[in-house]
């Protein structure tokens, strides 16, 4: 069994475990905090970032992005159609553009902050950069979430998954950015129907379940987070 | 011949080019200034960002990592080689983890705040964003040149290239963000020899010739930037 070093609130780290759950590989999951900057886990990845995955032979291999890569050349291209890319090279380009929507713009812009703010900010000492949260980029988080949950809308009101007819990469991308914010309760659904029903599918699929459990202990789930019927 | 949307003193757009000059195709340039949310580029990419290649039927590519993946798709497959990229899922995860370091956290820490204080402002009406550079920004970024050089200058002096033997994406992406801090004097090459040789390697190459080239209007090179025997 491959480890991944993941925490249980970042997008990214989500969005691998989502990636080995479709395809029906556990993972042993290790929980790190990269705020402490472990030696042993710099010793892995220089950057202190995660997720990272310790493949075969203990190799890491750092970065969603990077991990899903991986995944697809090692498993995904013999998945056929259960595979979570295209086999078209233009195709594939536009599973990674809307994956990158997720897992880097929309992270910059929103989620980012808010687990920072919300979630991190009261569990780290203040002499680690803990403390109040400013409220100031929880605002500025927020105001950028309108435009991430339009664009979701448009596109799963245009295809029947993200990148197209089928599940992709750009669906866990997309899903694991919104699952956190759900835990935050940031969402209203109710303004966006077409990424509610769409994100409902995937909320059933059982890759997804794992994700529905988690808690961290500064802050407890709003009370529709882990409802298949919300 | 394929159309690139780029910024000369972008990483990102050079490392495009860099690519492209290594196969020995032709781009058609278009110099998009980002901050000004032209329309037309808006439809081509609704995150608003550089690069984007318009590839076979104008289909917009998006994002230097999902170009350079499209070429090798397409392109660097068949270069054996002189392919940017390695056959082995391991290697390839290693090459895209030091691309994602330059293009990425560099630009991040670094070369974003640089340009964007000392090319953009002096060229941008207030209006838009631009006015005078912001100094604790300038100094906060210079603090971090050190440890990209640092670890570049031990990526040199351990392989051959930055990702083993042969010259890839990770070395494009080096030179790409280390020539635009070149281009603005931020860099002492006399502290780091190592690097110092392998970037001349790559500045001696025909691809880079362009680049050596560019010139925006806020701000000339420094005198050595196009200097092979600096």
């Amino acid at each position: 069994m491959l480890t991944l070093f993941h925490y249980p609130l970042f997008a990214s780290s989500r969005f691998v475990r989502l990636a080995f759950g479709e395809y029906g590989e556990e993972l042993a999951l290790i929980e790190e905090k990269p705020w402490l900057r472990r030696k042993e886990f710099l010793a892995l990845n220089p950057a202190g970032t995660l997720p990272v995955l310790l493949a075969e032979g203990d190799v890491p291999i750092v970065g969603a992005s990077v991990i899903a890569e991986y995944l697809d050349e090692t498993r995904g291209v013999l998945k056929r159609e259960r595979r979570l890319f295209a086999e078209d090279p233009m195709h594939r380009a536009e599973i990674r553009r809307l994956a990158d929507w997720y897992l880097t713009k929309a992270e910059t812009e929103v989620t980012r902050h808010l687990v920072r703010e919300r979630v991190l900010k009261p569990l780290i000492p203040s002499v680690d950069g803990g403390g109040s949260p400013d409220s100031g980029a929880i605002r500025a988080a927020r105001s950028n979430i309108k435009q991430h949950m339009k664009y979701t809308n448009w596109l799963a009101g245009t295809r029947n998954w993200l990148a197209g007819s089928r599940l992709t990469y750009a669906d866990l991308a997309a899903a694991s950015m919104l699952s956190v914010l759900d835990y935050l309760g940031e969402i209203d659904w109710s303004d966006y129907p077409q990424a509610k029903e769409w994100y409902t599918r995937l909320k059933s699929r059982p890759s997804f379940r794992p994700l529905l459990g988690d808690r961290v202990r500064s802050m407890s789930p709003v009370s529709h987070y882990a409802d298949l019927d919300f």
